[in-house]
C-alpha cells in the first residue's frame, strides 16, 4: 500500500449549495452513516454558526457509531474586533461537539480589505486566535485558506503569511482553496510546491471547484506536488459548477496512483454510493460520469466485444468491477443471476434451489427497470417482490378499491383531499375515509383506519420520509413519476418505491409496500 | 492575439456515440452551419465508409456556404493485405469531397496483433499507404493515431514508428489519441514532449476521452506541452464519458492562455451554442456545467452580491459576458434589497422608487420561501409576483373550484384520473371536465379546454419538465411539496413554482402560473 491520503468529504456543506438541492436533518444522517461506510476520512457536517438545522444535525449526530469517519464542523474566523470568546460562530463549532473543526480565514489580500472591510493585520491576527481558540479547547484544527490560488497569484507573501497565522495558532492542516474555481493546473503545481517548501513540516490539502473543469486534475496534481489531504463531495455536487468529484479523484487516487484511501471492498461500494447520494439529492445520476456512471464502461457492440471480453484492457482503463460499476456490453445473464442471489442472501432467501425462479425475478426486475423502477434505496420492495414471486408471501389485505377527492374552491381557498379506501382483511370488507394534508396523506390516514383493528401494530409504523422523482421531464405532466417512501419503526428503517403516471398510484404503491414491509417484520421476530 | 490554435470539432462523428444521441442528416446539417457561424476550424461530419446517413450527409453538405470552416471525413487506414485503390473506405472517403480526411489507424502494437490480427510491419504500410493515397488525391490528410498514450507506454518506439509512417506518407498533423480515456496529465505531457522533439516540424494534434475526468486538462497541458491542434465536442457528448468539452477548452484557451482561436463575438456566441446542440441532440442542458451551465455564474448569499456588484472578480473567475452566459443573483432567503433590486432591473420593473414596495415585496419572499418557495430556476413565477404586489398585473382568468378524481378499482386495476375545472373568463363561467395520465395532466388538459376559446394562444404554449420536490421528509404524507414546472413556446422557455402540502394544489398553482405567464408574453409583444 502506498503512502496515505486524507479524504475530507463536503457533500453535506459544499454539497448542498448546488442550486436545488437542500438535505433535511435526517438525509444528512442517513449521508453520515453511507460516506462513514464509504471509508471517507473526514465528513464536514455543516456550518453551525450560519445555520440553526446544521446545528440540530450536529446534536443528533452526537449519538451516531462511526465506523472509522469523524466529523468536522466548518465556520469561519472570528469577526474583526471580537475576542474569540465573545464570537457566537466560533462558540456554535465548538457546540457542535465535533473532534475535528475547520475554519475558513481569508487568503487573499483584496477581499480582506474589500469584502471583510478590516486590515491585512487584523485578518492575521483573526486566523491565528480563532485557531487558537479551538484548540486550546482541544480540537483538531483544519485551515481553509479561502481564495487562496488568487492571493497567492496577487500578493504571495501575504498569502503565504495568513498560512503562517494559522500554523502559529496549531492548525494541523493547511488547505488550500481554488474558491472560484478559476486557477489553471501550473498555477496550482508553483502554489502548492512554494507552500510546501515554506512549511516542511505540515499537512498541506486541496479544495478546488469546477469553474474551468479542471477540479479533479488540480486536486491529482496537487497530489503529485505533495498535498496529502483531499477535499470534495460525491457527484461533484456543489455552487455553480461543483467541487472536485471524489467519484473521479478515489478510484484515480488508489488505483492509478497507488495511494492508501479506502480498502478495495470500499472502493467497490462506490457506484452505489454515487447513486445513493443522487437520490437524496433528488437528482437524476448522470449516465455520463466518470467511473460511476450508468454508461461508463458502456461498449457499443460490433468488433470491440471479442477483444474486450478477451483482452478488457484493451477498451477499459480501468476494471468497473473496481469501484463497483459493471460492463454494458452484453450484461451477461451470469452476473445478472449473480447479483440476485447475492441480493437473495442478503435478505435470507434461498433462491440456490429456485433456478428457474431467479431467471424469472431477473426478467422481472429487468422489464420494472426499464419501467423505472429502481430500488436503490428501495430494498423493502425487492424483498417483498422476492417473496411473492418465490409464493412465500403471506397478504395482509386485498385492495378493492381507492378513491381519492381532490378540490379547491375559490381561489385562494384552502385545498381539500379526502380519500375512501375499501380493503378484504381476512373474512371482513373494511371501507374507511379520511381526510388528509394532501392526497398521499389522506390515503395513508384511510388505509391506516382499515387495517388498525387486525393489525393494532400499525400504529408503530411511521412515514419518516416520501421522495418524488419525475423520470422523463420531456412529457410535461404527463410524465412518468417514482415515488419512494422511507419508513421506520422503534428498531429499523425500510424504502420502498412505486412508479406509474399518476402520482396518487406510484404513491399508493410505495405506501402499500411500505405497510406490507412493517407488518412483515412484526410476524418475522 | 497569441499564437494560433485548430479547433476540430468531432460533435457530429464523437459526440453522436453518445448513449440515446442520434443525430438525422438534417441536424447535422443545422449542426454545421452552426458551428461555423461559432468558428471552428475543421468539422468532422462523419464516417462514410461506415454508415451510409453519413455519405448522404456529405453530398449534401458540399453545397453548405461556410464562412472559414472546412469539413473533414473520418475513416480508417486500407484494410490488410488490400492495395489502397481497392480499398471501400478509402473510395468513400475520396467520395465525401472534404478538403480534409482524418485518417485513423492503429498506434498500439498490442491492438494490432490482438485486435486487427496482421503484423506489426503490415500496420505500417497500411498507415504509409493510405496516407499517401489521400495525399495524392488532393487531400490535407490528418492522422489520428488511436491508442497512442496507451501504446507509447507499454511499447513507445512502435508508437512512434506509427506516427512516423504517417509523416512518411504526406500527413501534415499527427493527432494523439488517448481512445479509452485512461491515460493522466504527466503521461500525456510527457508523451508529447517526445513526439515533439522526434517530430519537430510537424503539427500535432490531441483527441482526449474524460473516463478519467481529465480530457479537458489533458487537452490543455498537451497544448502547454506544444500541441496546436486541438479535438473536442460541444458539451463533451462522446461515448462513455465523452470527449474533450470545446465549451471549456474555448474559454481556457483564449482567455485564460491567450491563445488565438475565435474573435471574441464568436466566443460570446458559446453559450447559446450549446444549448443548441443540447437541443439538437434531445439532451437537458447541464446547469452545472461549466462557462456555459445555467449555474456556472449563478450566486447565492446576499453579503456575495453587494461585494460582487462592486468587484466581480472577488467571486467570478472570468466575466460571464466572455462566453455568452450571465450572472444569476438567486433569490433565496439569504438575499438582501440589493438581490431584489438587481432583479427587478433584469425585467425592466421600477423599483427603485418603490423603496418600501421593495421592502414588502422582500418580506413576501422570505415568508414564501419560509413556506418552502425557491424561485431558483422559476423566474416566471417570480415575475408574476413582482408585477403583482405593483398592481400592474391583468388576471386572465379567476378560479371558481377545481375537483380531481382518482381512483383504482381492483389490485390490478388501471388507476383513472379525471379533473373538473370551473373558471370565470371574463363575463363567462367556463365548466370543464378532461381525463388525464395522471391529475396533474387531467387538470392542465381541463384548464386549456376552459381557456382555449378566450387565448387561442394557449395551444402555443407547451409544457416540458416538470419536477417534484418534497421539502420536509420528516412528516412522511403530510410532508410539503415544491412542483416546478417549465414551459415553452416557440422563443422561449420558462419556469414556475408551486408549493403546498397537497402535491395536486402545489401542481395546481405551477400549472397556472405557468399559463399565466405564457398568456402574458403574447400580450407583452
Amino acid at each position: 500500500m502506498g503512502e496515505r491520503i486524507t479524504i475530507y468529504d463536503t457533500t453535506l456543506r459544499d454539497g448542498a449549495q448546488r442550486e436545488g438541492v437542500s438535505f433535511s436533518v435526517e438525509d444528512k444522517l442517513r449521508l453520515v452513516r453511507r460516506l462513514d461506510r464509504l471509508g471517507v476520512h473526514l465528513i464536514e457536517g455543516g456550518w453551525p454558526g450560519a445555520n440553526p438545522k446544521d446545528s440540530e444535525f450536529f446534536a443528533a449526530a452526537r449519538d451516531l457509531p462511526l465506523a472509522a469517519a469523524r466529523l468536522a464542523a466548518f465556520g469561519s474566523t472570528r469577526r474583526p474586533g471580537v475576542a474569540p470568546e465573545q464570537d457566537a460562530n466560533l462558540q456554535a463549532l465548538l457546540d457542535a461537539g465535533t473532534p475535528v473543526v475547520t475554519l475558513f480565514g481569508k487568503a487573499w489580500d483584496f477581499h480582506v480589505t474589500a469584502a471583510l472591510k478590516t486590515t491585512l493585520e487584523e485578518n492575521l491576527a483573526m486566523i491565528r486566535e480563532s485557531v487558537a481558540y479551538l484548540v486550546a479547547a482541544g480540537r483538531e484544527a483544519v485551515f481553509d485558506a479561502e481564495h487562496f490560488f488568487d492571493g497567492y497569484k496577487r500578493a504571495p507573501e501575504y498569502a503565504l503569511a495568513c498560512l503562517a497565522a494559522a500554523v502559529e495558532g496549531g492548525a494541523r492542516t493547511l488547505v488550500l482553496c481554488d474558491t472560484n474555481g478559476g486557477s489553471l493546473p501550473g498555477e496550482v503545481v508553483a502554489a502548492v510546491t512554494a507552500v510546501r517548501e515554506r512549511f516542511p513540516g505540515v499537512v498541506l490539502g486541496i479544495h478546488a471547484h469546477n469553474d474551468s473543469g479542471l477540479a479533479v486534475a488540480n486536486s491529482l496534481l496537487a497530489v503529485e506536488a505533495g498535498v496529502r489531504h483531499v477535499q470534495g463531495t460525491i457527484n461533484g455536487y456543489g455552487e455553480r459548477c461543483g467541487n472536485a468529484d471524489l467519484c473521479s479523484l478515489l478510484p484515480l487516487l488508489q488505483v492509478k496512483l497507488g495511494f492508501d484511501c479506502l480498502s478495495s471492498e470500499q472502493l467497490a461500494s462506490l457506484t452505489r454510493t454515487a447513486h445513493y447520494v443522487a437520490e437524496l439529492a433528488n437528482l437524476p445520476p448522470q449516465s455520463n460520469q466518470p467511473f460511476v456512471g450508468r454508461s461508463a464502461f458502456a461498449h457499443k457492440g460490433g468488433v470491440h466485444v471479442s477483444a474486450l471480453m478477451r483482452h478488457p484492457e484493451t477498451y477499459e482503463h480501468l476494471p468497473p468491477e473496481a469501484v463497483g460499476n459493471e460492463r454494458r456490453v452484453l450484461v451477461s445473464d451470469q452476473a445478472g443471476a449473480a447479483n440476485v442471489r447475492y441480493k437473495a442472501e442478503e435478505y435470507h432467501l434461498d433462491l440456490d434451489r429456485h433456478s428457474s425462479t431467479t431467471r424469472l425475478l431477473l426478467d422481472t426486475i429487468k422489464n420494472l427497470e426499464y419501467q423505472g423502477y429502481s430500488f436503490e434505496g428501495a430494498e423493502a420492495s425487492f424483498e417483498l417482490l422476492m417473496k411473492k414471486m418465490l409464493g412465500i408471501y403471506q397478504p395482509f389485505f386485498e385492495l378493492i378499491e381507492f378513491r381519492l377527492i381532490s378540490e379547491k374552491r375559490e381561489h385562494n381557498g384552502e385545498p381539500l383531499a379526502e380519500a375512501t379506501v375499501k380493503l378484504r382483511v381476512g373474512e371482513q370488507v373494511k371501507h374507511t375515509v379520511a381526510e388528509g394534508d394532501g392526497p398521499v396523506n389522506a390515503l395513508d390516514k384511510a388505509l391506516r383506519l382499515a387495517l388498525q383493528e387486525a393489525y393494532p401494530r400499525i400504529a408503530e409504523i411511521t412515514l419518516t420520509d416520501f421522495k418524488v422523482r419525475v423520470l422523463d421531464g420531456k412529457a410535461g405532466t404527463a410524465a412518468k413519476v417514482r415515488v419512494l417512501i422511507e419508513s421506520r419503526d422503534a428498531e429499523r428503517a425500510w424504502g420502498t418505491v412505486g412508479v406509474s403516471t399518476n402520482i396518487i398510484e406510484a404513491s399508493w404503491r410505495a405506501l402499500v409496500d411500505s405497510i406490507e414491509y412493517g407488518l412483515m417484520l412484526e410476524t418475522r421476530s
